[in-house]
């Protein structure tokens, strides 16, 4: 297995994503390429380089802020497009990186190209629940959906989460404001229809309230909605340790549970920032991509890192192709 | 000023609404009449009651989970649709109901019609803000919206935060998944450059994360979007406070802080459940309408009494109608 990492991608790079290769690199069945800068990536590189740790030059960088469509067309030799280009050209599995969402969306789209019946990609990031956590999909990619869309967005959530969460037969939710049929805006009125048709375990309308409860695997949503999701989660959470932090009384000792609360609130918090840790797949097109928060330190990348091992190793790509494809023959013979 | 309340509306009702009406009535200026079965209301009665509370007979209710289309054909003497009427015939000037919200919408629609130039109704909820609380609007009404919805329920947001909430120059803001221009799916980037050019004070668009910040008083989404920002608050909100509960150490004295936390989270947990606490307005029908939780107590009853008070005396109908009138005058002229 090879793994190629966007080494001059993210507002620390290069320095967090070469440590968190390092990091990662003894617990990596195979090699990681850091794509970037030979020189600039040195500086970085520890005494002793372990031997699956290896330098694939690229000398240009997309920032952050750039537009997608222009970095695409003029930076050919960027750390991220020739990233993208190894997995094209089958010298790499995957690629992991925590720069620029839009030109890495769109580059893994125009390069590895969709995954057959699956008509547009989706991001799906983890989120806790009471029980431990579900899938949200698409959370990135796709605002502008129709029901086909979702319904693929369904069958891949499926595929992930077998693959690479080791769920068996993953409950699917559609994220909707009621949980009887017919409830929710024309989109979700008509995706409805098609799953309760075409969706195995599909256990229907999911409300925004009760998706943290433990009773679903995968929620999907288009990624508008998704966004505002994540983002209010955030909000909250961020609110709530606000309030906690001033509401609580002076009194030294009635405050020592407060870095205890204000942990497992941040960490939460994190959680809801999708992909600050462990990134979260671009799923739908023709190989593994993860996708990291700018912010992404030495630890997020090396998790991205080993979840995107497991998306390999656990063969995340053809089982969404297979599904798609059972999907496809389905309908035909209906 | 007369005020009509659907006592038999609600989990809690007639008890909880009688008693919210007793309870706002002498902070009122006119007449609460009481909407429903006499020999029912009479029951709650108190031995002394206050001279402005009346009963007006109304002999059906309108269910919680009934189907608001067969409900408003077959039941023409429900405590609803009666006290919906007496605001069309001119006898009362408000309608405050914890019943069946689609009921609701739909009677208001029905027989109080739209203000003209608004074309879809919204219910607008206050969400609270590190800053004091903002407006988010639609958080029920209208699903299916398109751009010019979208600019109504931003002169309705802004005339109701200036009438009801005393905000002079209300900064308006569209929910997006990004602040520059140019983010979102088609329906908020088409409404964009409409607001950019109609809605004075417009902040531009305005990120989940963000609204939570204080820089902004109204928050304008369709209202499938509205929907699941609050649902997800409360599902995060309740997912914490079960974390926090779970989290703390078990030393007696370490927990003494706990129920002040829980209250505090209890409380914005309220907030984000629109209208348990003073009800939310239904606007853009030529009517005061506020709608209830279903599970609303006397407490929130009487709130929400003096919420429909506070309306009435600011004119929140005509301002909303005047601001209507001279944007459709406005682009006219353009």
């Amino acid at each position: 297995m090879r793994l190629a990492i966007d080494a001059m991608g993210g507002d620390n790079a290069p320095r967090e994503v070469v440590n968190g290769a390092f990091s990662a690199a003894p617990d990596v069945d195979g090699d990681l390429i850091l794509v970037g800068n030979p020189r600039r990536l040195e500086e970085f590189l520890p005494a002793h380089t372990p031997s699956n740790v290896h330098i694939h030059p690229a000398h240009e960088v997309i920032s952050m802020d750039e537009s997608p469509i222009v970095a695409i067309r003029r930076k050919k030799d960027s750390s991220l497009n020739v990233a993208v280009q190894l997995v094209a050209d089958g010298e790499c599995e995957a690629v992991i990186s925590a720069g620029n969402t839009g030109a890495a969306t769109a580059l893994a789209k125009l390069r590895w190209k969709s995954i057959p019946g699956i008509r547009r990609p989706a991001i799906a990031t983890q989120i806790p629940s009471k029980e431990g956590r579900f899938i949200l999909l698409d959370s990135g990619a796709t605002v502008d959906c129709d029901p086909q869309d979702l319904v693929g967005f369904a069958l891949m959530g499926a595929a992930y989460a077998t693959a690479v969460l080791g769920i068996q037969h993953p409950r699917i939710g559609l994220l909707n404001i009621g949980e009887e049929a017919g409830k929710g805006n024309q989109l979700v009125k008509r995706t409805y229809a098609l799953m309760k048709q075409d969706i195995d375990n599909f256990v229907g309308n999911v409300e925004g309230k009760h998706m943290f409860e433990g009773h679903v695997d995968v929620v999907v949503c288009d990624a508008f909605v998704g966004n505002i999701v994540l983002k209010t989660g955030e909000g909250i959470a961020e609110m709530i340790m606000d309030a906690i932090k001033e509401s609580l009384p002076k009194s030294p000792l009635l405050r020592l549970p407060l870095p205890l609360l204000l942990g497992g609130l941040q960490s939460l918090k994190k959680n809801l920032d999708y992909a600050e840790y462990g990134g979260a797949p671009l799923l739908g097109v023709n190989g593994v991509f993860i996708i990291c928060h700018g912010r992404s330190d030495e630890k997020a990348i090396r998790i991205a890192i080993l979840h995107a091992q497991r998306a390999v190793k656990n063969g995340l790509i053809d089982r969404i192709r297979t599904s798609a494809l059972a999907f496809r023959r389905e309908k035909q013979h209906a």
